[in-house]
């Protein structure tokens, strides 16, 4: 038996996009002599579709493109596609998550997923039942169990306390299968595919059996599918991989234990440029999006976004503009031009200091005579937001936030100034990553000009201001961050890594009081364990702030 | 047996404040001579504390706030407290939501809920591990069921299809008890007193026992708690009432089944109007404001808003700004002004004219001649959103958003112009809705001007430009968002209750193609069964927009 993985990049919704998307890869499958082709999680209406499932009218349409690919598929060729499907009982919720076995116009089998995420990012408890029984499937005299994303992910040697009740893997090993399929949905973060690949091994010797995993790859909103996908042999090695960041179908054979190898990331700061670069392309290739543009301040996180930009979507069809203000510093202009000059993106400057001053004549009556203080560097950031918003709303641009994870945890960013964007890049990218990420652009020649490396952070918003002034060094302000939104450590578990309890005091209560602002931040791409956003649920009025 | 409900208004991860609260009412119930108080759900660490809890520090403070209020109770006083209970098996989410019997110093019993409420604005499901039973606990001989809020909403009667495979109720059914008592925090909405009453007089009767229910008061971010605890007798006959809105303590004695009665909001636009206020003072209080400004536009949302922080803060904790533009009518200002006086609110003028042309000169370069178009309204929109934020952060005022839900629904909306601010007071209040809002308020005597009535609704971004330029009448656009949104019908069966099929596309679509705008609104307070943010998550890359 020959098996084609399709790692197809779904858009949610879209059922004729998807249905069509899935029959030319079965078509591929076909060429290469398959006999089985297998997609990822929810393929037919794309993943995650959220409420959107709620509506009848989505779960029907689903079924019926579900109904239309069975019909056209090509002859003798399997193929495992998953889609919605309803629940009929009187009891529970309304539906499942499910995988149809497809074959010459019927639906051979239907399996649902027995483990629902429902943390992070994941709701899948919200609208899913969970599958009570296992069964597997025989294609070509060949046994196979089915199973959906987490339900491989509950192994009692890999968790020191599960999550689940059952475990669907435990199941399926009483049932002699000849080989353990599962089709995914599981979005990059750092690390990820280390984990998987452990967990899928752990499986597949535990089984005895091979394992093959179809996952998703391409981005829908914050989330960033990597694809990746790859067979384990029952010994524990691995037989074959698909490209990660991209759309592939690789082969693996049964018989022989022989499969497509491709080429995936080789260092952790490679798979997370990649990722940052699909994500971008994927939000505004999914939402009718052709160019982009960024406000380029001097600073290395609007440098790193304008290469990612430029990388996703075109040299061309970026656009960066600088906006100095009186306390912008000669070089930052200068280094702004230089990089899009290097990228070849377009460049434009718009000198901000005429509105500023006129804010600062029409606002004097009312603000009689009071210092000034972080309101006019506010406005100056709120100024600049709006020029963006000007420029996008004239020519279609979409405006791409530049702010970083460390800046978004302890507020030291200006809601409606330099948050203004449709999409935040680098938001869940610690500050000390985007150094990493802008040493690796510049891996091979000078594309950010090496000023924008040297000089020290600064929001260059009143005279000689730096970011030190108010934060401290991100070599202390990230570790911090990571250690309390991440692993979720208590204040005197990070203290006893070495940190000074009163920075770390600050640091948290920072992190605290800005909910507010993360609230209304722009979808930003997730690439760490734990972004802020969809994923992190946090109420605004509190007064917890991490403890007493 | 005198059962004291004591109906109190929690902060969330105020374990200090709300352990404080929860013994000064114990207090009040002993003066009472009551055997038993009953305190909401959660009232320990308030509710709902979302991702909080995934902090050790966080449940370990609620577990240490709870044994203070066991050590600290009136003698012969037993208190049924709602906290957060580890979960001590290896498998399972590892927390549960309880609640704990305490008398003379010990927990008597402890109960956990049976039924997670895991859609809408909930996630139970994300945190918590459901019961696996349901104990009774005896006191003062009488043996008295314990559930937990969404516990007595699985009714076999009331649904067509039950979400839960289990039913606590039934289970105590068998129980052979004297009486139940439901702990709650059960959000506000429209009707949903109503509906509470109808399932407790189903279970009262079913069980032929009186049921005491005990909901939660105060505003958590979104979502209001309206409280209005109420006890039903056996025969269905409603026993005893507390306050709407507001803090209370009432008694009911079990043997006499004699309760306090307090009157509650009689018309449906009263309790919406109580909701608002209530919701805002408490995002203000919890969230440190003591002040806050809106922008007075002369239409009748910024005027229904500038009422209701009045109301909400007091008067002179209110300041209106106006910022007249080239295309605002004279009307505009004075309506304003005329507002403020007879609010007793604050009232300044920023005329934003200068500002606009220095932006109109500063982008002129970039913007190439072209047309005006929806750029230069979103730019007066933001000006003035800036000028807010500005006063905002000079005096320390909370900028609270006048949208209304018509608007957000459909995109009528600027994102960082009129969208901005902390708090969206009315973004769940239709527009047919402001107006009966209006007209509540002035039932006695005109607060808001007669011409802020009897205009066309306008954003006056340009001349003579009128809401019906864009939209279709509210009289159209309110119904068709309500039975899409909220009853989540499809498009053909919007169009069958005789509402013009083409109309219905349109807004159907725009409600899809703003769904970016929607995810960096503030935090709107809730009044419908369904209003955008927290309890309707759409991805915003999608392209199902409603259905072919």
């Amino acid at each position: 038996m020959k098996i084609a993985i399709a790692q197809i990049n779904t858009t949610i919704g879209d059922f004729y996009g998807n249905a069509e998307k899935i029959l030319a890869y079965a078509r591929k499958a076909k060429r290469r002599r398959c006999d089985l082709a297998i997609f990822p999680e929810l393929a037919i209406c794309g993943y995650p579709p959220r409420d959107l499932v709620d509506r009848e009218h989505f779960t029907e349409s689903n079924l019926v493109a579900l109904d239309s690919v069975a019909r056209r598929l090509p002859s003798n060729l399997a193929a495992m596609v998953g889609f919605i499907d309803h629940n009929s009982s009187t009891t529970g919720k309304p539906l499942y998550n499910a995988v149809a076995v497809l074959r010459d116009g019927n639906r051979v089998s239907t399996h649902y997923k027995s483990l629902l995420p429902t943390y992070d990012v994941f709701d899948e408890g919200r609208y899913f039942e969970p599958a009570d029984r296992v069964t597997p499937v025989i294609l070509n005299g060949l046994k196979l169990g089915v199973t959906i994303c987490e339900d491989i992910w509950n192994d009692k040697h890999l968790w020191r306390k599960r999550l689940y009740h059952q475990d669907p893997i435990e199941k399926i090993a009483r049932e002699n299968i000849d080989l353990l399929i599962n089709i995914s949905a599981s979005p990059f973060s750092e690390k990820k595919q280390e984990l998987r690949e452990q967990i899928l091994k752990e499986i597949a010797t535990e089984l005895k059996v091979p394992v093959v995993y179809a996952n998703l790859v391409g981005g829908n909103d914050s989330l960033i599918f990597d694809g990746a996908s790859f067979v384990i042999g029952s010994d524990g090695k691995k037989l074959a991989q698909a490209f990660d960041f991209e759309e592939d179908l690789i082969v693996f054979s049964v018989e022989t234990g022989v499969g497509d190898f491709r080429p995936i990331c080789a260092e952790p700061i490679e798979s997370i440029y990649k990722a940052l670069v699909l994500g971008t392309l994927d939000y505004c290739r999914k939402c009718g999006f052709k160019s982009a543009i960024v406000g380029l301040s001097g600073g290395i996180d609007s440098a790193l976004v304008a290469c990612i930009a430029a990388e996703a979507l075109g040299p061309r069809n970026v656009l960066g503009v600088t906006m100095p203000s009186p306390f912008s510093s000669k070089g930052s202009t200068e280094d702004s031009e230089k990089l899009a000059r290097n990228l070849g993106i377009g460049f434009d400057t718009v000198p901000i200091s005429p509105i500023y001053r006129t804010y600062l004549r029409c606002l004097a009556p009312i603000m009689k005579k009071r210092q000034a203080d972080v309101t006019e560097e506010n406005l100056q950031a709120r100024i600049r937001g709006t020029i963006l918003m000007a420029i996008s709303n004239k020519f279609g641009h979409l405006v791409l936030s530049t702010g970083n994870k460390s800046e978004l945890a302890v507020g030291y960013c200006t809601l409606y100034g330099d948050m203004c964007g449709g999409l935040a890049v680098i938001s869940d990218v610690p500050k000390l990553m985007v150094y990493q990420l802008a040493n690796y652009i510049n891996r091979e020649r000078e594309i950010i000009p090496s000023p924008i490396f040297s000089k020290a952070p600064s929001a260059e918003l009143r005279p000689n201001q730096k970011d030190e002034d108010s934060l401290p060094p991100y070599r202390l302000l990230d570790p911090i961050i990571r250690m309390y939104v991440e692993e979720n450590l208590r204040r005197s578990q990070i203290a006893v890594q070495g940190f000074d309890p009163k920075l770390v005091d600050k640091v948290v209560r920072l992190i605290h009081v800005n909910e507010y602002k993360r609230q209304q931040a722009a979808p930003g791409l997730r690439v760490t364990s734990r972004a802020f956003g969809f994923g992190r649920r946090c109420p605004i009025a509190e007064k917890f702030r991490g403890g007493a």
